[in-house]
């Protein structure tokens, strides 16, 4: 299969996905088709949705003779007339519904095959959250025997190998585990319904937290199921890359339609707040009175126009890198939905989700809800700093927060004591160097944020505190002003130590150092070291960027793996031009780089090929055989940047 | 002018107002329409939008030759070809963008009059926020006495006299009374432009806050200049009744995008997340290079496809109840939002609200954030607890939240040990009679609710174990069980108490009580007096209606004006026979009455004449000309409910 990543927010991800039918951007709504009742024809869905896959039931046309046989002699897609991708599910729905199912396991996988489905998915076993620990360990062992015979039998067809286990997270990481070592494409999370339909949300994302974990990086995962938008952004978040709705239909069934914020009863509106085609040329009294037939195809249509947008929505998101936002929006519509945030704080949680958080994001840091202050961004920040830091004296100046960049008010303070100042925040203690940093200039909080916020933030101050020895001091009480401290040089050493590590910041500037500032702004530009330039210090937002002369001396100072993409000998020459890196030929990488960290390209010998921008983490660039690993600034042969 | 109220959520109403051109619905948006440049002709929008008024601006007619003779000779209907209502405004924007205008501020009133605007607007002062107080004292001085000429010159024309004051709440309040006594018909808030440009909007919140508290409740209030969604929803909570916008102009001409959640640049963006017809019908690449005049048209129609369908948005979540969820919502897409519900939390504004909040409303109260317990109706519920809570004993079960409503769990530990249970909830200490009541059953609140609220609700549990000198227990340790208590019994003394008033169930109990209950539900239905049918319960809400012979029973004990809505004489056989109290006939009314209450009709002798529910509270009902104060529920000669 080829899958690979063009952008991403965190674990959230914009990918593509090639099927012999050609090539699905994920993240992915897939309408479901019933093909025993076509609602809206997928012709027609991709006229009006530029859909390029579809979700349909192989046991539904399995056990309808004339479906079966049109299926098996001229295809799926004929039966369908859709030229896109399409995937197949397999009865086990049907089986929890139902109850049990008449059909071969591995029959039905062959059938899949057969009619040629793009994706066929295996006949798991549907673990219900109601049923006990040794049930469900049951059933997932089953799922696993029958995913290793399907694997064998799935021909030129992707394979999809379902994650159950209930809401044991022990279970679903096991049957992850397991999963992993089948050779198949995608991962649907199943047995998820029954949690969406009574809104645990909490229970969904413990459940989707547990299973991807363990799952490679590079495959497909699908939440099956997950249909109304409310849950998108948090599937999304999570790492979910495909998601299906059968709910455009079903609630249409029963005259209601979806929205952004919810789902709201025909009978219940006068007025229809929305724009899309149909209800823009469609009166509500007209709507409430038409034949049910095509009252129902309306608001199916409807329903998709919501899905759809929504889904763009979270796309335009995870491209400026606001995810998290629109996640804890999200969770302002639903009470349940802010529970399944509180999942998220978990400290393992946190620490998993910040291996996958990027460095630095296009747009500014919004704070939405108390559970802002637990995103992985500041998650990091926090942990760096207490990591890093290195207190000058044992007395600094705490001051309340001002207006951002807090230098502007507190520089001439500063530079009058030249004792160190820490200001007091949201994100907790921020050294006064560090103001110009993101997320920390680039966010934006309320005045008066709320009391949980304001509890953990002074919480953070006073360990800060307590870890350095540091008393609170007004003014310079003994010893004398270094007069040679310097803000810039200061900064300099902060951001250096914060984005590579402690310390780092010794080697980096051990030596006779230059900063060059913008006539214009005012703000760090380049740094020399013996007057070669090591580093640039973006605008935006405030991190370095690293060239080939800084990348010398970390390698020449560090071993590896530190701050190194380990490359196949056989592409070094193409790095040392310029070109940039691909995730095959990554043989092994610094485990604490991060997306879009700087980072050293070294052949398996170890030889510095030159420096980039990773797009990916270690376990990432692992994991994918497509798709770039690192954007390489500058190649030690390349002359200048490309 | 007629103006009355239709539906209300609050402060906030859908109202119906009446001009030379039609009616009105508001909450209502005027695009505004720019004379000398119409970018989207009002005709156009009227199919569009269905826009039934709009805004445009006199003073650019006036300065423009052509403009003002067509204007003068057929009127700014044939002008802008627009046969719907037009309210027109007067240069003080262009005062405040441009310095000094050149115009008579009586003249430019009646050459509004003369084109036959339906609202006109005086030549108000624009009150900058920077400003110093006396600077905008002497500009509130000088408004109002222009609104006193300008009301005298207005003939048929409706006029609109601005409050102004800047962020000076006392001047805002005193421009807004001085503004009452003025005969006119529309309040716009002026000089807020400024605050919404800077996203000030807990400035904003005061401004609207100290002016509309100060104004008529049945004249229109305006916010001028609010033309982003994201201001809609707090502004219709304070009770603004028209909006307008340029913004839709504005922003297009910057190829800046309206969304529900904020604005995006149009070359940000990959791909519009949007179903209006615009956006479903244009390509964004197409989009992009197409001719800016083009383009222009396209994201204003956009822009406006937006701003209509939130304004619908709003109307829905007024009828439903659920505008404080909006409110709440918005402000997590905006942490200045979050802090103008900061505003709103404070003692003297939640009393304010509380006063217009309806008894209860036809959707669940879902929380949203920190600021959710400072909701009118949560903070009714904790007044009115603690104000008619009678403790039985000194000592009480105090038990943690469990599944609503509470009794289905602590109804047999209740019946076992008969000493009152009280649950610790968001909303505070919940008595288990009272656990059916709206909001409490009615209520959606996380499992896992944020520290802030959390704090807040522990702090209220205290203070009511303090006021009522009552200690927990787990168990009875002394004196004897009282066989005779019921909970069903309780559950209708409390009721009464919460709904009525302290003691008002000593009274209404007074003799031989039979509680009937429903037999498929096991839900109170009906309460019996000595043989006479005094309450029912509705099963919606947990509250009661009055019944006549239970309004009988009040207006014998309670002296006027208790519970009463006091009507002229002369309508008396009207109610008497079971038809509805206009506002324009309501003399008097019980200032303890609000929305949706259960009250005494009687005439201005106080004879009793029946029994309704108000629609409007007692400052409304003295207020309106129109509409209807009080829904009839049974007169005394009506044998039977209408």
């Amino acid at each position: 299969m080829r899958f690979e990543i063009k952008d991403r927010d965190g674990l959230a991800r914009i990918g593509v996905l090639e099927t012999r039918h050609g090539k699905v951007e994920t993240p992915a709504l897939l309408p479901v088709i019933n093909p025993n009742k076509v609602l809206i024809e997928p012709k027609e869905m991709k006229k009006l949705f530029k859909i390029d896959i579809l979700i349909t039931n192989s046991y539904i046309i399995y056990k309808n003779k004339r479906l079966k046989e049109f299926a098996l002699s001229k295809g799926v897609h004929k039966l369908l007339d859709f030229d896109g991708s399409i995937m197949t599910d397999s009865g086990t729905f049907q089986s929890y519904v139902y109850g049990d199912i008449d059909v071969d396991p591995i029959e039905i996988v062959e059938f899949q095959r057969d009619i040629g489905s793009d994706i066929g998915t295996i006949l798991d076993l549907f673990t219900n959250p109601e049923e006990s620990y040794d049930e469900t360990k049951r059933k997932i062992n089953e799922t696993v025997r029958r995913a290793r015979i399907s694997s064998k039998v799935k021909g030129e067809m992707l394979l999809a190998c379902p994650v159950q286990g209930g809401t044991y997270e022990d279970l679903r990481a096991a049957c992850a585990k397991k999963m992993s070592e089948i050779e198949c494409d995608v991962h649907p999370i199943g047995g998820v319904v029954p949690l969406m339909e009574n809104q645990r949300y909490d229970d969904l994302a413990k459940v989707i937290i547990s299973s991807k974990r363990y799952l490679p990086l590079s495959r497909v995962v699908h939440l099956f199921g997950a249909g109304h938008p409310l849950v998108f952004p948090l599937a999304v978040i999570l790492g979910v890359d495909l998601v299906d709705s059968a709910s455009y239909a079903k609630y249409a069934r029963d005259d209601r339609l979806i929205f952004p914020w919810g789902t709201e009863k025909l009978e219940d509106l006068e007025e229809i707040p929305c724009n899309c085609p149909v209800c823009t040329s469609t009166d509500i009294k007209e709507l409430k009175e038409m034949d049910k037939v095509e009252r129902e195809k309306k608001i199916a249509l409807h329903n998709l126009y919501i899905c759809f947008s929504e889904m763009k929505r979270i796309k335009v998101a995870i491209k400026e890198g606001s995810l998290w936002e629109l996640v804890e929006e999200k969770s302002s519509l639903n009470p349940m939905m802010f529970d399944a945030l509180r999942v998220l704080e978990r400290e393992d949680v946190k620490e998993w989700l910040e291996k996958f958080e990027s460095i630095s994001k296009k747009s500014a840091l919004f704070y939405v809800n108390p559970h802002t202050l637990h995103r992985p961004i500041i998650y990091r920040y926090q942990k760096r700093l207490f990591s890093v830091y290195r207190p000058r004296e044992k007395e600094v100046v705490l001051k309340e927060e001002v207006e951002k960049p807090y230098s502007r008010y507190y520089r001439e303070e500063w530079e009058k004591s030249k004792i160190d100042i820490i200001v007091k925040t949201p994100f907790g203690p921020i050294p006064l160097p560090l103001d110009e940093m993101y997320p920390i200039a680039q966010s934006v909080f309320p005045k008066n944020i709320d009391e949980e916020s304001k509890i953990l933030s002074e919480k953070l101050i006073k360990e800060f505190l307590e870890k350095f020895e540091l008393k609170e001091t007004k003014e310079r009480r003994k010893g004398k002003r270094d007069l040679d401290l310097d803000l810039d040089l200061d900064r300099v050493r902060y951001i250096i130590d914060m984005q590579f590590g402690k310390g780092v910041s010794d080697i980096l500037l051990d030596g006779e150092v230059k900063i060059v500032k913008s006539k214009s702004t005012g703000k760090i530009r380049n740094v020399y070291l013996n007057g070669k330039h090591i580093l640039s210090m973006r605008a935006q937002d405030g991190l370095f960027t690293l060239k080939v002369d800084g990348g010398r001396i970390l390698h020449t100072y560090y071993a590896s793996p530190r701050f190194r993409v380990v490359v196949e000998n056989n592409v070094s020459d193409y790095i040392k031009n310029g070109r940039n890196v691909f995730s095959k030929f990554v043989v092994d990488c610094d485990s604490n780089l991060r997306p879009f960290d700087e980072c050293l390209i070294v052949s398996e010998d170890d030889d510095f090929l030159g420096v980039g921008r990773c797009l990916l983490n270690r376990d990432e660039m692992l994991s994918f055989n497509y798709g770039i690993a690192v954007k390489t600034r500058e190649g030690v042969k390349d002359g200048r940047n490309n």
